[in-house]
């Protein structure tokens, strides 16, 4: 990825003229598309690792592996939150790893935590460093120097298992990797988060990721059937069969532990034939209350199709503002729903009928299928879009929650009315878009979208609406995160997340398991 | 429930003449119906309980509250597996725990704790006392008291949310007062394990509980959204939100901790409405294997019924063999398959014609709905039927495991291998019969039923059956146990189910929140 954007250089977008109206229109944002700041304009924090160290280092995992380069720290100097973006753009002094380092088994992983633990240096593990919460951030914590600890080398399909439809990865397999590595024997994962494109199968699990097709495939962490962790005190090998009730599951100790209590190096995960079929449909709902309990009742009944969504009225108006091919002939006021149904042809012929007949019952106008074709051709741009509003000198960000159904409409406003307050009250106020992309039984996640002008501390002016945001999802009893994790930015609030005693029972695993602490610092643990 | 069988005593049964004839032939077990023994006759090792500590109690909880009585200590004495039924009519000492305590509430219970850690005495929580894995034995570990802690008073609905189909039970609740109490309301649990009639809440989440309609309604542990726990360090609120990314999913630590980290008091838990109509169809199929991709086709095409399960042949001639009326005019050969679907008029309609049609082609033959409505009606008898042939002198005992798909037969071969040749070997064949109860995407379980003669020894003859089939699941890569908990009967097999580090994080929490180790000693952590 590029060291000061989201994804590739050849992607980069411009801002379209109904983008910049938009701006100009609703938030007084006058862009001025000024140019990226360069590479040679960034200064490093000098790398504090030893010549020893680093000739150390080299003999555990070899010295092509071990880089102290600024570019490449430089690469792994963080995520891709809007904080880290602005903070690429910092022409003082930046933090970076002191090195990066690119182990090539499991087994040099467990040499390494070892040297580490015995060294003090924390690390730092990094797959596709697409972190939204500064999950990948250098902190070193009481140690002298930080690695970041990059998993590419292991990316292999390990085993595949067509009867039981599983397969074994290694952490460093991305999104495209595993469907191409999977593809090949005719299946698929089925796991399209946003960061589909660079994030890794190891990054997947860390973090609890959960893709756009949870409704049929479930979240990642559902997909977990056994888990390989290397740790400062060996290895560990979790999950014996499709359930068991031997015990508390430490699967689910390991799955969401953001590199803190190990770093995980093998998933086998749950697979499906690549789909016969996929059946696309769109809805328009009259408003976001209606449409979630259309929804609701979809997901409650047990027919739950592949993927299922709902924006609300005013990041509909801005989709259809944006793209006029977005809603084709739909009308420009409610909300857009959409359905994709995928499997075999009986299957997705009797599931797409049960469900669209749910949905036309609970309010829903029935718009076709090109809405949701258009929604899934688009549906990795949204970052590069961010990218293109930042340098015109817009404020764009993301946060998500979860909550239960009859907590649903309560939590939206609150949030959005947080958002709204805290920017308005720094003269930006914001267009907040709110949407649901992931339902359960009992309840669905919100994701919201805030736009709205920079002032001359864009860091501090972000950093007091996220604050707002999350204090206003924890009083009103969501969860922090549903799907980017804790990190350094959710941190704050895990106490409230967990209790005090959780946050005792997670201090006591690292503790047994790393008891230097060189994993993570400052990570996840409150 | 009785001190000495399953159930009420006004349920006992009779051998049928087909059950004493079957004995006979298969097994050359000559029943002599002899008397149990009565409960006047048992000797109970006296408790060490002291009148300070007994006074003491009573300022906690109430007098009232407090039992010494040889009556109800005996009735908290243990579970019901085989081994606990034969040490039940042991004429000589039997051990019992020290006095049997009945807090009313979640505080109540944190000053429980709190005294027996400043004290020195150690805590079994009892729930149903169900436990077939030895769960609820009264084991001091180094302590000089025991108390069984019984959870019956808190037995209250404390909130129902019709929307979002949450319902929060109290820790004592039982299946049948969880299914009367959402009943009032229209709602259901689902739950519908072999132990329902007397299992609790607690005792679900605290062993992972699986019951018979887990492919409709999930396991015990898929239901759970909250939990609340009593440490000897304070309380635990876990779980936000129908799903998160905040770090280590907490929950997936106290379900089943079998009380070892704590006393669960409180459950939300994931509801529906009462279904509108069931489907009910039996199928037969021509041999195991073929009736078992029967089943993967159905579950990994998305179809879930409700129940499904699947008898190999020696079960399905059993079964055959003992109630004309189950199959009806079906073959005496072959493997009985059962499914049912639940939910509205429509959604029943739509997926037992997929399910049907899905199994038919996998080479099923339709036998109707009689046998899937026989099996239903009877399916909480078996404990009974095992009573009267433990007093006719055969040995009768469950065990079971889950393993992946691609490795069912070969785990299925494996255990009744070894549970025929340690048992051939002691003069007793058996019969061992076998069923899929529980499907996932990637596995099913396996539950065995053996029953063979007894020998003059019959718990040291048990036990190295238990033994030999423990060692071919581990061996075979089956998990020890899928829904039967740990206990005492399978810690010897923890740390292979974990590995050592897996053991040493089970170790380092309970250290951190149960430091003076009270809760529920021997049990579940190696």
């Amino acid at each position: 990825m590029e060291w000061d954007a989201w994804g590739l250089g050849e992607f980069r977008k411009q801002l379209s003229p109904q983008v910049l109206s938009l701006l100009s229109a609703a938030l007084g944002v006058h862009a001025e598309q000024s140019a990226p700041p360069a590479e040679s304009d960034v200064v490093l924090r000098p790398s504090t690792l030893t010549e020893p160290q680093r000739t150390a280092l080299g003999h555990v995992l070899g010295a092509a592996n071990v880089h102290t380069d600024d570019a490449t720290r430089l690469r792994h100097a963080g995520g891709k939150s809007t904080p880290d973006l602005l903070r690429r753009k910092d022409t003082g002094s930046q933090d970076a790893p002191d090195a990066v380092v690119l182990p090539g088994s499991h087994d040099e992983i467990l040499a390494l935590l070892q040297w580490c633990s015995d060294n003090a240096v924390a690390v730092v593990p990094f797959g596709g460093g697409t972190s939204v919460v500064g999950g990948v951030d250098p902190e070193r914590g009481g140690f002298a120097a930080v690695l970041a600890l990059d998993l590419r080398r292991l990316d292999a399909l390990v085993d595949l298992d067509p009867v039981s439809g599983t397969a074994t990865l290694q952490a460093g397999v991305t999104g495209p990797q595993a469907e191409e590595l999977l593809g090949r024997h005719g299946f698929s994962l089925g796991h399209f988060p946003q960061s589909f494109q660079f994030a890794t199968i190891g990054g997947f699990a860390a973090t609890r990721s959960s893709g756009q097709a949870s409704a049929g495939y479930g979240r990642f962490d559902d997909m977990v059937q056994r888990l390989r962790v290397a740790t400062p005190t060996g290895s560990l090998d979790l999950g014996r069969g499709p359930a068991s009730a031997a015990g508390p599951d430490l699967r689910e100790l390991f799955v969401g532990s953001e590199g803190t209590f190990g770093v995980i190096t093998e998933v086998t995960l749950r697979v499906h034939p690549i789909p016969e079929t996929t059946a696309y449909r769109a809805w328009s709902f009259p408003d976001f209350a209606t449409g979630a309990t259309a929804l609701r009742t979809v997901i409650q009944t047990g027919a739950a199709p592949t993927v299922m969504r709902l924006s609300d009225e005013a990041e509909t108006g801005v989709n259809l503002a944006l793209a006029g091919d977005i809603g084709g002939d739909a009308p420009t006021a409610g909300c857009l729903a959409i359905t994709t149904v995928e499997g075999t042809d009986a299957h997705v012929r009797a599931r797409s009928e049960e469900v669209a007949a749910l949905l036309a019952a609970a309010g829903g106008t029935d718009l076709g299928e090109q809405p949701a074709r258009s929604w899934e051709h688009g549906r990795f741009d949204a970052p590069y879009q961010r990218d293109a509003l930042l340098n015109a000198g817009a404020i764009v960000e993301t946060l998500e929650t979860a909550t239960t159904w009859s907590n649903l409409v309560a939590l939206r406003t609150a949030v959005t009315a947080a958002l709204t307050e805290s920017l308005a009250a720094q003269g930006t106020p914001p267009l907040v878009m709110c949407h649901i992309s992931h339902t359960y039984a009992t309840g669905a996640s919100l994701y919201f979208t805030v736009v709205c002008g920079q002032t001359e501390d864009p860091l501090t002016q972000w950093a007091a609406a996220k604050q707002a945001a999350g204090d206003a999802i924890v009083a009103t009893g969501g969860t922090i995160t549903h799907h980017h994790a804790v990190g350094r930015d959710h941190r704050p609030w895990m106490t409230a997340e967990v209790g005090d005693l959780g946050a005792t029972v997670l201090r006591a695993v690292k503790a047994a398991i790393d008891p230097a602490g060189i994993l993570n610092p400052g990570k996840l643990i409150p």
